[in-house]
């Protein structure tokens, strides 16, 4: 049996309306004809690497061990570094240093090799200054996927340099627990920051209803549940999704419109 | 020369904005690398198991043999089952017990096999209660396009037992035929429930003019015709479409946009 | 090591909501099960065949040469030629007769042969008047990418009776440079038609202040910059593009919004 195909993954913000994702599939299969090129999504909306990394982090375990190449990157042709990262679980990761491959690689095993490859001796001559994704990303990836080794991708660096997100944490004020909304998916749930271990300590028991404050808004009431289907139409329920983070939703409906739920929204979840 | 690699087909509607479709392929990746995927779309309209069969039923006979994975389930984490069927021309259908496999199923001979993977031993743990399509159904599938045996996916279930769905069907009134959309596609043209048959036993010719009625609006003027360049730009025609449905469509416009259509209504088509 | 597998692109306007993208990989993957099928794009704009040949044009020198297939065909089942083309440097192309394919097959060496496949043996019988994508050019793609000879896919044709499209074309009075907006992407920027030696030629330098007139509008004033990092939050930029064009661009924001461009659009250009 021939050995299995090396995996590239290839998370962005670029959409499917332009040729960008196509090129970027199309270097990847000159330089190494033997990847197979999975797409986690191309849908971040533009320029949220926050977003990227939420869903970077997400998808990460599910996938074929790889090369997992990322391009969210407002600053393409600034200052900000082009990396590769290798990850404690032997995963690699490849691009822009603005927090959007490091939430993952530090689920993977954290940060053990860090490259730049700003000036790799692979990019496509002449690099363009709006498009890496083509001219560094890709080709960088695609030589990993082939083998090549991290250390010859470009200059090391030192992991502490990285930029790192700051994410919201989720706190208790006496019986409440106050959360952020991380992400809000396309059916309108929002997910939070608190993680299932957060929602074990708080121990609202299944069934009970809890009060969801938010400033400037009047208070909702959800009802804790396993998942939205053990709610009526139309009900707000607080469920651990698929992610194990609290979540709210709204049985067949959105709770980002019912809420009016923007990321970044101070939730206080009280029993009710 | 290698034996061609085993093909799973996705249909979903989780659009393509966040992860859940990379995740899925990821899985299906990690416990078959060797299959192929081949995305017939994720673009249903979120939670219509309908839109959805009818594609499936659509896209069946052209995508190559093998598992063919749908996955539109607003019972998620509910009491809906979950199935993999084998049809009587061999094709394995995995998803949702909510009548989103068994017109493609019927297409495909029948189904002659029908197992509840509800708690099949392929599920990945811990299961989630909201991405069944992680968790459920795509290790099912993955499992069967390795070579597992259907058996084994889950307990036996009569086939009798699974849900059907009902679809309108058209009536000869006079010389008039009544149909109803079943379809409306990004362009805007409207799929009836009319048939080939139905159509050539109706026998209206081409280039003929049929009035097209609807209850609460006034009445609009088609052309028979084999194709919508045939008529002019704006012009509405009635003609059979890739799928052999009649069908209507504006040449460079939109049906639905002209007539103001929605699934389900009702036309009463007159020949003038 | 096997051969590298047979490469298919494929770009139309079908969008990713119905079927008929995953209709079409399937009669590719059961024509020709070792072909890799590489998505450029689905989302050219209904009907823009020349939108599609400039995406086409971009894409190509990025992809592994092989058949190059792209349906944008507003008069599908009409009189246009449905064609298959071979280029100098080997890559074959394969779509509607409408100037869609020769923007790219000129640059990759023009047009050595060409076939109609209107009538192609290789057809899926019955042919739809509708879909041509899944009835004639997937399984005339499918089979050149089997090996098939590109003679034996139909009738030969004089490559000098293709369609061509017509592209503006820009021009300098004094020191103005008179350039026309060819494509605006999904984040806003606007290619002009203004190549790299054009601007070249023009000679304005990095950091020069341009004004940018319109017939009807009020004039802006952008910078001379090599990327859009390069300017302010806000800022409007003149750069030059991946693809080699003059362009303008808003950091962070959309210059097609700013300015409210166009396709088409003829903006002139005066040094400040």
């Amino acid at each position: 049996m021939p050995p299995d195909p090396p995996v590239v993954t290839f998370l962005s913000d670029y959409g499917l309306e332009d040729e960008w994702v196509g090129v970027v599939h199309g270097v990847i299969a000159r330089l190494c004809p033997g990847a197979r090129v999975l797409d986690i999504t191309h849908g971040v909306p533009r320029h949220d690497a926050r977003r990227g990394a939420l869903l970077l982090r997400s998808a990460l375990p599910f996938v074929p061990p790889g090369v997992h190449l990322a391009v969210v990157d407002p600053e393409v042709g600034g200052t900000r570094r082009a990396v590769a990262l290798r990850a404690g679980d032997g995963r690699l990761l490849v691009g822009p240093d603005n927090g959007l491959l490091t939430l993952a690689a530090s689920d993977a095993g954290g940060v053990v090799e860090a490259v730049d490859v700003g000036h790799s001796p692979w990019r496509l001559e002449p690099v363009s200054a709006t498009f890496h994704g083509r001219d560094v990303f890709a080709p960088v990836a695609a030589r990993l996927a082939a083998g090549e080794p991290v250390a010859a991708a470009g200059s090391p660096l030192d992991p502490d340099e990285l930029a790192r997100l700051e994410l919201p944490r989720p706190r208790r004020e006496d019986g409440a627990l106050v959360a952020h909304v991380l992400t809000l998916d396309r059916f309108g749930n929002a997910a939070l920051d608190a993680t299932h271990e957060d929602a074990a300590a708080w121990g609202v028991p299944a069934g009970a209803r809890v009060r969801v404050e938010r400033s400037g808004s009047a208070p909702a009431t959800a009802r804790m549940a396993r998942t939205f289907a053990d709610a009526g139409p139309g009900e707000l329920v607080l469920y651990e999704d698929a992610a194990r983070l609290l979540a709210l939703a709204v049985n067949r409906g959105s709770a980002a419109e019912h809420l009016g739920l923007r990321p970044d929204d101070e939730l206080r979840l009280v029993p009710a």
